[in-house]
């Protein structure tokens, strides 16, 4: 395992794993976290095995927001402070989002401002039962950072994203799985033993077309109807070419689940 | 309270009040109203002290959509008439979605047409139990205006506004609610004082945290990941320098409420 | 009847029927299948006369997705074969999305694969309440196309889109429903019926300004705001030369249905 201050980092059996390890902080964002996750986040961008990258946080909270107590004791230095954390949080959301390994985050206790970021930046979401979610940011007078405002609002729309930005108010699980939030609610008891089961399902895919799949998705928005389908007609001609296509004709001429090496 | 035909409007402890005053015509829109609509629309993008604007109608109509029987009486003036309507009507929608202060309708009755549009180009939307909502363009011939194909789509998805949009069906306060169209549902009974209740708690939030959380949600879906991202990071330094923002610390670290004053 | 292989296609009375006609390979796409959906959306692109377009497929499945037996025969040619399908299924899309005249797709059995794609061009989709969606194209080690990547993530959100194009969950019509993804859904016995209906009650619209929503919505998440604003200006100002307009206003000042004939 490599050594970082504020998280674990680990790649085991082509999956990454990376977990919040600031438990007695409630595993609050600093600027070290955030420059930890940019350096581990390149290491996934350029590690063309990954088939999964698992996010976590240790103890009872999966990530508590910003830390404003390490915020306050800035003083006059916060501005570049927030600056230089802001910088490394969205070159870790960028790569995780360039990255063609699917970013699954695991949810306990709570996903406060930056958690609730990193929740809107991942690919999927499995969520403890008695989780919540809130943004946060306005509360300290802060406008949304960490992509929030731009994942968020492509999966519940703006008028709910207005309302976690302005009112703050807090979703439990249920509520975040009815407004699509969240990919999965398991009970808090098994939520590392489904996490992990989830994370490995993940893994097994194939993870060339879930690589397309994603590019195409991030920056959807962006395009015309045709010049999307341009970009469909390119990634499946790019993709008849793979291993994992031709593995998977053939699993489903046999009748049989494929078993894709992700090449 | 300055002097308008068709609205009424005033500004009371830096919220804006905008009612629209032709209960007897179901407070239907006419060129004459999206012109006063414009002015007063243009008076709140430039006050900054400005925390919040309500928006209403007088009677039992929030906005019946256009009125037909004014069109009717132009005759063959109507494409003049309605390219100056719609002028007037997208600079007031512009000016409101530009402004730093969150806009609140309060809707009772029906929300028709351009009412319907208004709702979608609103931050908050609390609604009666017992009110009505109809996109109702294409009824008479009308594709939609007032930015209700920009903002509603982005709040319900194109496959619900194209149901809106061609079969015109209406949907009740609970479908509305439902469908993410509307931020709250109060009882018929308490709508007046729950509504007011509502904008005065947004307008004692941290404004220009608020404006900043709005001007990135506006233009989410024109921008990249990345590029929003570096609209994100240079809000939060902005906002760092902010009077609220230091109280924004201060109350969390001395675990109370804020109290913001919207600088 | 004009004569196709893979399709049938005929109007009348205004309505463009095109119905899958493979129903021994659940209406599979091939490569034929494409070339001649392009075929038939250049005919409905250029009839002005339209007023709808019903999709449909014979037999018991709406739209297998892909015929992965006749992709499995091409070999090495797979690739130039995928290519020219997906060359024409993307014509197919385009022009039934840049039509004037809806389309609505009628379902029954499954829609998986280009038969989802399809359901999400669609403008109006009304479901067998047997029917049954999935995105399935990474179960065979492909990304998806189709404009599936375009349109779906635009009804649904990008998290929901993520879990179908990436764990290929099968929905049923009652989830595909709540996700928002069928306009209606209907028993089984009476899909045929009910189709039709909805299909005549929709080509009884105002078409000229069903055409102008169908181009404001298809387009509306490229545009800023004031950009989408002075489209829809033009738009209602072109519409109030119509004589579809002229009669809306006339139904409506004297209180009865509208006759609209589509001009």
């Amino acid at each position: 395992m490599s050594s970082y201050k504020t998280i674990n980092f680990d790649i085991k059996d082509q999956i990454a794993y990376m977990e919040f390890a600031t438990p007695d902080s409630a595993n609050a964002m600093t600027s070290e976290m955030a420059q930890e996750m940019a350096q581990v986040s390149e290491i996934c961008l350029t590690n063309f095995k990954l088939r999964a990258i698992k996010i976590s946080g240790q103890g009872k909270i999966f990530c508590g927001g910003g830390n404003v107590k390490a915020f306050n004791e800035e003083g006059n230095n916060l501005e570049k402070y927030l600056e230089t954390m802001a910088t490394n949080l969205h070159v870790a959301i960028a790569n995780f989002a360039r990255c063609k390994a699917p970013v699954i985050s695991i949810v306990q206790g709570f996903a406060a401002g930056a958690g609730l970021s990193l929740v809107g930046a991942s690919d999927f979401v499995v969520s403890s039962d008695s989780a919540k979610f809130t943004l946060a940011y306005s509360r300290i007078g802060f406008s949304p950072d960490g992509s929030s405002s731009y994942f968020l609002p492509r999966i519940i729309g703006i008028r709910k994203m207005m309302d976690l930005m302005i009112t703050n108010r807090v979703l439990s699980a249920d509520e975040a799985m009815d407004w699509g939030l969240v990919s999965r609610v398991v009970p808090e008891d098994s939520l590392i033993e489904e996490g992990q089961k989830f994370v490995e399902s993940i893994a097994k895919g194939a993870t060339s077309a879930i690589g397309m799949a994603k590019k195409l998705l991030v920056s959807t928005f962006e395009q015309s109807l045709e010049s999307q389908m341009a970009l469909e007609h390119l990634g499946i001609a790019t993709m008849s070419r793979t291993a994992d296509c031709k593995e998977g004709f053939k699993a489903f001429i046999d009748k049989r689940d494929p078993i894709f090496n992700g090449s």
